[in-house]
Protein backbone atom coordinates (compact mmCIF):
# COMPACT_ATOMS: atom_id res chain seq x y z
CA UNK A 1 0.00 0.00 0.00
CA UNK A 2 2.70 2.20 0.71
CA UNK A 3 2.94 3.19 -3.13
CA UNK A 4 -0.05 3.61 -3.50
CA UNK A 5 0.58 7.06 -1.14
CA UNK A 6 3.21 8.76 -3.14
CA UNK A 7 1.93 8.22 -6.82
CA UNK A 8 -1.84 8.83 -8.97
CA UNK A 9 -3.35 5.26 -8.32
CA UNK A 10 -6.24 3.63 -9.65
CA UNK A 11 -9.10 1.77 -7.96
CA UNK A 12 -11.85 -0.60 -9.66
CA UNK A 13 -15.16 -1.20 -7.51
CA UNK A 14 -17.48 -3.98 -7.16
CA UNK A 15 -20.96 -3.34 -6.50
CA UNK A 16 -20.70 -5.27 -3.42
CA UNK A 17 -19.10 -2.66 -1.62
CA UNK A 18 -22.50 -0.41 -1.97
CA UNK A 19 -24.97 -3.53 -1.77
CA UNK A 20 -23.61 -6.08 0.48
CA UNK A 21 -24.79 -5.50 4.21
CA UNK A 22 -21.85 -6.59 5.51
CA UNK A 23 -19.67 -4.40 3.87
CA UNK A 24 -21.81 -1.49 2.67
CA UNK A 25 -22.38 -0.45 7.03
CA UNK A 26 -19.09 1.25 6.49
CA UNK A 27 -20.02 3.94 4.46
CA UNK A 28 -23.93 3.94 4.89
CA UNK A 29 -26.88 2.36 6.11
CA UNK A 30 -28.42 1.60 2.30
CA UNK A 31 -26.89 1.95 -1.48
CA UNK A 32 -28.27 5.36 -1.91
CA UNK A 33 -26.33 6.52 1.58
CA UNK A 34 -23.05 4.01 0.85
CA UNK A 35 -22.17 5.83 -2.30
CA UNK A 36 -22.43 9.07 -0.45
CA UNK A 37 -20.22 8.00 2.31
CA UNK A 38 -17.82 7.24 -0.72
CA UNK A 39 -18.44 10.19 -2.47
CA UNK A 40 -17.62 12.53 1.00
CA UNK A 41 -14.80 10.49 1.18
CA UNK A 42 -13.45 10.11 -2.73
CA UNK A 43 -14.03 13.92 -2.89
CA UNK A 44 -10.90 14.40 -0.27
CA UNK A 45 -8.79 12.22 -2.29
CA UNK A 46 -7.19 13.90 -5.45
CA UNK A 47 -4.23 11.24 -4.96
CA UNK A 48 -6.86 8.16 -6.39
CA UNK A 49 -9.28 7.70 -9.53
CA UNK A 50 -12.00 5.51 -8.82
CA UNK A 51 -13.49 3.49 -11.79
CA UNK A 52 -16.16 0.59 -12.10
CA UNK A 53 -17.39 -1.19 -15.44
CA UNK A 54 -20.16 0.11 -16.94
CA UNK A 55 -21.73 -3.32 -16.76
CA UNK A 56 -21.13 -3.16 -13.28
CA UNK A 57 -22.69 0.37 -12.82
CA UNK A 58 -25.52 -0.13 -14.33
CA UNK A 59 -26.12 -3.24 -11.99
CA UNK A 60 -25.80 -1.02 -9.16
CA UNK A 61 -28.05 1.77 -10.10
CA UNK A 62 -31.37 -1.05 -10.07
CA UNK A 63 -29.98 -1.22 -6.35
CA UNK A 64 -30.39 2.88 -5.51
CA UNK A 65 -32.62 6.11 -5.15
CA UNK A 66 -31.39 7.35 -8.29
CA UNK A 67 -33.03 10.47 -7.78
CA UNK A 68 -30.64 10.54 -4.42
CA UNK A 69 -27.53 9.60 -6.14
CA UNK A 70 -25.42 13.05 -6.82
CA UNK A 71 -23.98 14.14 -9.97
CA UNK A 72 -20.35 14.21 -8.56
CA UNK A 73 -20.67 10.61 -8.49
CA UNK A 74 -19.84 10.23 -12.76
CA UNK A 75 -17.51 12.65 -12.02
CA UNK A 76 -15.32 10.65 -8.85
CA UNK A 77 -16.50 7.19 -10.00
CA UNK A 78 -15.27 6.61 -14.25
CA UNK A 79 -17.47 4.42 -15.66
CA UNK A 80 -15.17 2.39 -18.36
CA UNK A 81 -15.90 -0.81 -19.50
CA UNK A 82 -12.61 -2.80 -20.32
CA UNK A 83 -10.95 -2.44 -24.18
CA UNK A 84 -11.77 -6.19 -24.50
CA UNK A 85 -10.62 -6.33 -28.33
CA UNK A 86 -7.05 -5.22 -27.38
CA UNK A 87 -6.60 -6.58 -24.09
CA UNK A 88 -5.32 -10.58 -24.51
CA UNK A 89 -5.29 -13.33 -21.60
CA UNK A 90 -2.32 -15.53 -21.33
CA UNK A 91 -3.45 -18.96 -23.20
CA UNK A 92 -2.64 -21.35 -20.34
CA UNK A 93 -5.57 -19.62 -18.13
CA UNK A 94 -7.90 -21.12 -20.73
CA UNK A 95 -6.48 -24.88 -20.12
CA UNK A 96 -7.27 -23.80 -16.30
CA UNK A 97 -11.00 -22.70 -17.41
CA UNK A 98 -11.90 -25.72 -19.12
CA UNK A 99 -10.47 -28.12 -16.48
CA UNK A 100 -12.38 -26.09 -13.86
CA UNK A 101 -15.92 -26.06 -15.59
CA UNK A 102 -15.43 -29.76 -16.87
CA UNK A 103 -14.96 -30.81 -13.23
CA UNK A 104 -17.74 -28.32 -11.90
CA UNK A 105 -20.03 -30.06 -14.77
CA UNK A 106 -19.20 -33.46 -13.55
CA UNK A 107 -20.46 -32.45 -10.10
CA UNK A 108 -23.51 -30.97 -11.23
CA UNK A 109 -24.37 -34.58 -13.14
CA UNK A 110 -23.40 -36.09 -9.76
CA UNK A 111 -25.75 -33.93 -7.85
CA UNK A 112 -28.59 -34.62 -10.28
CA UNK A 113 -28.41 -37.90 -10.24
CA UNK A 114 -28.60 -37.94 -6.71
CA UNK A 115 -31.37 -35.96 -6.38
CA UNK A 116 -33.03 -38.62 -9.02
CA UNK A 117 -32.73 -41.51 -6.30
CA UNK A 118 -33.70 -39.31 -3.38
CA UNK A 119 -36.74 -38.36 -4.34
CA UNK A 120 -39.61 -41.26 -3.99
CA UNK A 121 -38.68 -40.99 -0.57
CA UNK A 122 -39.12 -37.11 -0.37
CA UNK A 123 -41.35 -34.07 -1.12
CA UNK A 124 -40.33 -33.28 -4.93
CA UNK A 125 -40.54 -29.50 -4.77
CA UNK A 126 -38.19 -29.60 -1.80
CA UNK A 127 -35.82 -32.36 -3.57
CA UNK A 128 -35.83 -29.30 -6.65
CA UNK A 129 -35.18 -26.61 -4.53
CA UNK A 130 -32.42 -28.46 -2.76
CA UNK A 131 -30.75 -29.59 -5.88
CA UNK A 132 -30.99 -26.18 -7.58
CA UNK A 133 -28.68 -24.53 -4.37
CA UNK A 134 -26.32 -27.14 -4.69
CA UNK A 135 -25.99 -27.51 -8.38
CA UNK A 136 -25.65 -23.48 -7.92
CA UNK A 137 -22.83 -23.49 -5.49
CA UNK A 138 -20.82 -26.48 -7.68
CA UNK A 139 -21.37 -24.76 -10.68
CA UNK A 140 -20.88 -21.26 -9.89
CA UNK A 141 -19.12 -20.44 -6.21
CA UNK A 142 -15.35 -19.26 -6.75
CA UNK A 143 -15.59 -19.38 -10.65
CA UNK A 144 -15.87 -15.94 -12.75
CA UNK A 145 -19.62 -17.13 -14.19
CA UNK A 146 -20.84 -13.84 -15.52
CA UNK A 147 -19.58 -11.06 -17.79
CA UNK A 148 -19.72 -8.61 -15.40
CA UNK A 149 -17.26 -10.52 -13.30
CA UNK A 150 -14.75 -10.86 -16.52
CA UNK A 151 -15.38 -6.83 -16.81
CA UNK A 152 -14.19 -5.71 -13.86
CA UNK A 153 -11.12 -8.34 -13.35
CA UNK A 154 -10.07 -7.10 -16.79
CA UNK A 155 -10.29 -3.50 -16.37
CA UNK A 156 -8.57 -3.79 -13.11
CA UNK A 157 -5.81 -5.54 -15.22
CA UNK A 158 -6.19 -2.94 -18.17
CA UNK A 159 -5.71 0.14 -15.70
CA UNK A 160 -3.21 -1.91 -13.34
CA UNK A 161 -5.51 -0.67 -10.75
CA UNK A 162 -6.44 -1.93 -7.10
CA UNK A 163 -9.43 -4.33 -7.60
CA UNK A 164 -11.94 -3.99 -4.90
CA UNK A 165 -14.32 -6.72 -4.30
CA UNK A 166 -15.37 -9.68 -2.44
CA UNK A 167 -16.00 -12.23 -5.12
CA UNK A 168 -14.08 -14.88 -4.56
CA UNK A 169 -13.92 -16.23 -8.28
CA UNK A 170 -12.91 -12.50 -9.64
CA UNK A 171 -10.23 -12.60 -6.70
CA UNK A 172 -8.81 -16.15 -8.20
CA UNK A 173 -8.42 -14.00 -11.15
CA UNK A 174 -6.88 -11.26 -9.73
CA UNK A 175 -4.17 -13.80 -8.23
CA UNK A 176 -3.58 -15.27 -11.96
CA UNK A 177 -3.19 -12.04 -13.64
CA UNK A 178 -1.29 -10.01 -11.23
CA UNK A 179 -4.13 -7.83 -10.47
CA UNK A 180 -3.74 -6.02 -6.82
CA UNK A 181 -6.95 -6.76 -4.77
CA UNK A 182 -8.74 -5.97 -1.48
CA UNK A 183 -11.63 -6.60 0.35
CA UNK A 184 -13.95 -4.12 0.61
CA UNK A 185 -14.07 -4.34 4.56
CA UNK A 186 -10.63 -2.99 4.46
CA UNK A 187 -11.47 -0.13 2.04
CA UNK A 188 -12.61 2.69 4.16
CA UNK A 189 -9.60 2.50 6.36
CA UNK A 190 -7.53 2.53 3.21
CA UNK A 191 -9.50 5.59 2.05
CA UNK A 192 -9.16 7.15 5.82
CA UNK A 193 -5.32 6.68 5.64
CA UNK A 194 -5.05 9.02 2.33
CA UNK A 195 -6.67 11.79 4.16
CA UNK A 196 -4.78 11.83 7.34
CA UNK A 197 -1.82 12.02 5.22
CA UNK A 198 -3.10 14.83 2.89
CA UNK A 199 -0.24 17.23 3.75
CA UNK A 200 2.62 15.10 3.23
CA UNK A 201 1.31 13.69 -0.24
CA UNK A 202 0.05 17.13 -1.74
CA UNK A 203 1.86 17.95 -5.13
CA UNK A 204 3.89 14.43 -5.46
CA UNK A 205 0.91 13.30 -8.63
CA UNK B 1 -5.50 -24.43 -51.05
CA UNK B 2 -3.60 -23.27 -53.80
CA UNK B 3 -0.79 -21.78 -51.34
CA UNK B 4 -0.27 -25.08 -49.50
CA UNK B 5 0.81 -26.56 -52.65
CA UNK B 6 4.02 -23.57 -53.46
CA UNK B 7 5.29 -23.76 -49.87
CA UNK B 8 5.93 -25.76 -46.99
CA UNK B 9 2.84 -26.13 -45.08
CA UNK B 10 2.00 -27.53 -41.49
CA UNK B 11 -0.90 -29.22 -40.73
CA UNK B 12 -2.21 -30.37 -37.24
CA UNK B 13 -3.79 -33.94 -36.60
CA UNK B 14 -7.10 -35.08 -34.43
CA UNK B 15 -7.27 -38.59 -33.37
CA UNK B 16 -10.65 -39.11 -35.05
CA UNK B 17 -8.47 -39.60 -38.51
CA UNK B 18 -7.50 -42.80 -37.19
CA UNK B 19 -10.29 -43.92 -34.78
CA UNK B 20 -13.17 -42.47 -35.71
CA UNK B 21 -14.91 -45.24 -37.80
CA UNK B 22 -16.64 -42.61 -40.42
CA UNK B 23 -13.29 -41.11 -41.15
CA UNK B 24 -10.56 -43.16 -40.60
CA UNK B 25 -11.77 -45.80 -43.56
CA UNK B 26 -9.89 -43.76 -46.03
CA UNK B 27 -6.85 -44.67 -44.62
CA UNK B 28 -7.82 -48.49 -43.36
CA UNK B 29 -10.24 -50.96 -41.52
CA UNK B 30 -8.38 -50.43 -38.31
CA UNK B 31 -7.08 -47.64 -36.28
CA UNK B 32 -3.15 -49.43 -36.85
CA UNK B 33 -4.25 -49.64 -40.14
CA UNK B 34 -5.09 -46.08 -40.82
CA UNK B 35 -2.28 -44.77 -39.27
CA UNK B 36 0.22 -47.35 -41.66
CA UNK B 37 -2.56 -45.95 -44.67
CA UNK B 38 -1.54 -42.40 -43.55
CA UNK B 39 1.89 -42.90 -43.51
CA UNK B 40 2.47 -44.77 -47.15
CA UNK B 41 1.22 -40.76 -47.93
CA UNK B 42 2.84 -38.78 -45.46
CA UNK B 43 6.01 -40.34 -46.54
CA UNK B 44 5.65 -39.33 -50.07
CA UNK B 45 5.14 -35.40 -49.21
CA UNK B 46 7.90 -33.71 -48.27
CA UNK B 47 6.29 -30.35 -48.49
CA UNK B 48 3.87 -30.96 -45.83
CA UNK B 49 4.87 -31.53 -41.83
CA UNK B 50 2.64 -33.52 -39.62
CA UNK B 51 2.41 -32.81 -36.06
CA UNK B 52 0.01 -33.96 -33.20
CA UNK B 53 -0.10 -32.81 -29.53
CA UNK B 54 1.27 -34.60 -27.36
CA UNK B 55 -1.82 -35.19 -25.03
CA UNK B 56 -3.54 -36.70 -28.40
CA UNK B 57 -1.08 -39.03 -29.68
CA UNK B 58 -1.25 -40.82 -25.94
CA UNK B 59 -4.77 -40.81 -26.60
CA UNK B 60 -4.06 -42.33 -29.74
CA UNK B 61 -2.31 -44.47 -28.42
CA UNK B 62 -5.09 -46.42 -26.27
CA UNK B 63 -6.29 -47.40 -29.65
CA UNK B 64 -3.97 -48.79 -31.64
CA UNK B 65 -1.67 -52.21 -31.11
CA UNK B 66 1.93 -50.60 -30.76
CA UNK B 67 3.62 -53.44 -32.03
CA UNK B 68 2.33 -52.62 -35.00
CA UNK B 69 2.81 -48.92 -35.21
CA UNK B 70 6.60 -48.44 -37.05
CA UNK B 71 8.93 -46.08 -35.64
CA UNK B 72 8.95 -43.69 -38.35
CA UNK B 73 5.45 -42.56 -37.11
CA UNK B 74 7.32 -40.54 -34.89
CA UNK B 75 9.59 -39.27 -37.80
CA UNK B 76 6.47 -37.99 -40.09
CA UNK B 77 4.04 -37.23 -37.02
CA UNK B 78 5.52 -34.65 -34.56
CA UNK B 79 4.36 -34.83 -31.22
CA UNK B 80 4.03 -31.32 -30.11
CA UNK B 81 2.62 -29.75 -26.78
CA UNK B 82 1.98 -25.89 -27.63
CA UNK B 83 3.73 -23.33 -25.99
CA UNK B 84 0.88 -22.53 -23.86
CA UNK B 85 2.87 -20.12 -21.40
CA UNK B 86 3.68 -18.27 -24.26
CA UNK B 87 0.46 -18.05 -26.47
CA UNK B 88 -2.00 -15.64 -25.73
CA UNK B 89 -5.64 -15.64 -26.80
CA UNK B 90 -7.71 -12.21 -26.73
CA UNK B 91 -9.84 -11.37 -24.07
CA UNK B 92 -12.85 -11.15 -26.05
CA UNK B 93 -12.87 -15.06 -26.32
CA UNK B 94 -13.13 -15.29 -22.13
CA UNK B 95 -16.35 -13.37 -22.76
CA UNK B 96 -17.67 -15.58 -25.12
CA UNK B 97 -16.10 -18.93 -23.05
CA UNK B 98 -17.87 -17.70 -19.49
CA UNK B 99 -21.23 -16.87 -21.36
CA UNK B 100 -21.98 -20.04 -23.03
CA UNK B 101 -20.95 -22.07 -19.84
CA UNK B 102 -23.55 -19.94 -17.98
CA UNK B 103 -26.13 -20.69 -20.81
CA UNK B 104 -25.39 -24.39 -20.92
CA UNK B 105 -25.16 -24.54 -16.81
CA UNK B 106 -28.30 -23.18 -16.92
CA UNK B 107 -29.79 -25.50 -19.85
CA UNK B 108 -28.16 -28.85 -17.30
CA UNK B 109 -30.14 -27.39 -14.18
CA UNK B 110 -33.84 -27.52 -15.90
CA UNK B 111 -32.73 -31.31 -17.49
CA UNK B 112 -32.20 -31.98 -13.66
CA UNK B 113 -35.22 -30.99 -12.89
CA UNK B 114 -37.18 -32.01 -15.74
CA UNK B 115 -35.83 -35.42 -14.61
CA UNK B 116 -36.76 -35.32 -11.23
CA UNK B 117 -40.19 -34.27 -12.05
CA UNK B 118 -40.85 -37.14 -14.14
CA UNK B 119 -39.49 -39.91 -12.24
CA UNK B 120 -42.09 -40.85 -10.30
CA UNK B 121 -44.03 -42.29 -13.31
CA UNK B 122 -41.19 -43.81 -14.78
CA UNK B 123 -38.14 -46.44 -14.28
CA UNK B 124 -35.48 -44.44 -12.08
CA UNK B 125 -32.54 -46.10 -13.78
CA UNK B 126 -33.87 -45.52 -17.30
CA UNK B 127 -34.69 -41.62 -16.21
CA UNK B 128 -31.05 -40.99 -14.63
CA UNK B 129 -29.80 -42.85 -18.28
CA UNK B 130 -31.65 -40.19 -20.21
CA UNK B 131 -30.89 -37.19 -18.42
CA UNK B 132 -27.43 -38.19 -18.45
CA UNK B 133 -27.24 -38.53 -22.04
CA UNK B 134 -29.26 -34.74 -22.26
CA UNK B 135 -26.79 -33.33 -19.66
CA UNK B 136 -23.73 -34.19 -21.62
CA UNK B 137 -24.99 -33.20 -24.95
CA UNK B 138 -26.10 -29.72 -23.53
CA UNK B 139 -22.95 -28.87 -21.09
CA UNK B 140 -20.46 -30.38 -23.63
CA UNK B 141 -21.22 -30.56 -27.25
CA UNK B 142 -20.11 -28.06 -29.60
CA UNK B 143 -17.67 -26.47 -26.83
CA UNK B 144 -14.15 -26.89 -26.24
CA UNK B 145 -14.47 -29.15 -23.07
CA UNK B 146 -11.45 -30.74 -22.40
CA UNK B 147 -7.31 -29.83 -22.21
CA UNK B 148 -6.68 -32.45 -25.44
CA UNK B 149 -8.86 -29.63 -27.38
CA UNK B 150 -7.09 -26.62 -26.27
CA UNK B 151 -3.75 -28.29 -27.06
CA UNK B 152 -5.30 -29.22 -30.41
CA UNK B 153 -6.34 -25.37 -31.15
CA UNK B 154 -3.46 -23.96 -29.54
CA UNK B 155 -0.80 -25.94 -31.49
CA UNK B 156 -2.86 -24.77 -34.79
CA UNK B 157 -2.67 -21.53 -33.89
CA UNK B 158 1.06 -21.54 -32.98
CA UNK B 159 2.27 -22.97 -35.95
CA UNK B 160 -0.38 -21.71 -38.27
CA UNK B 161 -1.02 -25.22 -39.72
CA UNK B 162 -4.19 -26.46 -40.95
CA UNK B 163 -6.51 -28.26 -38.24
CA UNK B 164 -8.13 -31.49 -39.40
CA UNK B 165 -10.43 -32.42 -36.98
CA UNK B 166 -14.07 -32.85 -36.77
CA UNK B 167 -14.48 -32.08 -33.12
CA UNK B 168 -17.26 -28.88 -33.14
CA UNK B 169 -15.83 -27.58 -30.50
CA UNK B 170 -12.54 -26.89 -31.72
CA UNK B 171 -13.75 -25.74 -35.51
CA UNK B 172 -15.50 -23.16 -33.60
CA UNK B 173 -12.78 -21.95 -31.77
CA UNK B 174 -10.53 -21.99 -35.35
CA UNK B 175 -12.99 -19.77 -36.72
CA UNK B 176 -12.77 -17.78 -34.05
CA UNK B 177 -9.10 -17.52 -33.74
CA UNK B 178 -8.76 -17.42 -37.70
CA UNK B 179 -6.63 -20.84 -37.75
CA UNK B 180 -7.57 -22.83 -40.96
CA UNK B 181 -9.11 -26.48 -40.76
CA UNK B 182 -10.78 -29.27 -43.07
CA UNK B 183 -13.03 -32.09 -41.93
CA UNK B 184 -10.84 -35.51 -42.04
CA UNK B 185 -13.51 -36.60 -45.01
CA UNK B 186 -11.53 -34.25 -47.58
CA UNK B 187 -7.87 -34.66 -45.83
CA UNK B 188 -7.09 -38.33 -48.34
CA UNK B 189 -7.99 -36.11 -51.01
CA UNK B 190 -5.87 -33.13 -50.19
CA UNK B 191 -2.31 -35.47 -49.40
CA UNK B 192 -3.20 -37.03 -53.10
CA UNK B 193 -3.46 -33.89 -54.49
CA UNK B 194 0.04 -33.29 -53.46
CA UNK B 195 1.09 -36.51 -54.50
CA UNK B 196 -0.50 -35.88 -58.32
CA UNK B 197 1.37 -32.88 -58.75
CA UNK B 198 4.92 -33.85 -57.00
CA UNK B 199 6.75 -32.59 -60.27
CA UNK B 200 5.38 -29.15 -60.31
CA UNK B 201 6.20 -28.73 -56.54
CA UNK B 202 9.75 -30.04 -56.05
CA UNK B 203 12.01 -27.20 -55.06
CA UNK B 204 10.25 -24.87 -54.30
CA UNK B 205 9.87 -25.42 -50.67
Amino acid sequence: MKSAKSRKDRVVLDTSLFVNPEVRNDFGDSPTEAINGFLALAEQIPELEFYMPSSIFSELMNFVDQKKVPGSLMVHLRQKPPSKHELTCPAVLLYELIDEMRERTNKGLRIAEKAIRSVKDADEREVIQGMRKSYRVALREGILDSKEDVDLILLAKELDALLVTVDYGAIIWAEKLGVRWLLPTKFKDYLLSFIGDEDTSAGKS
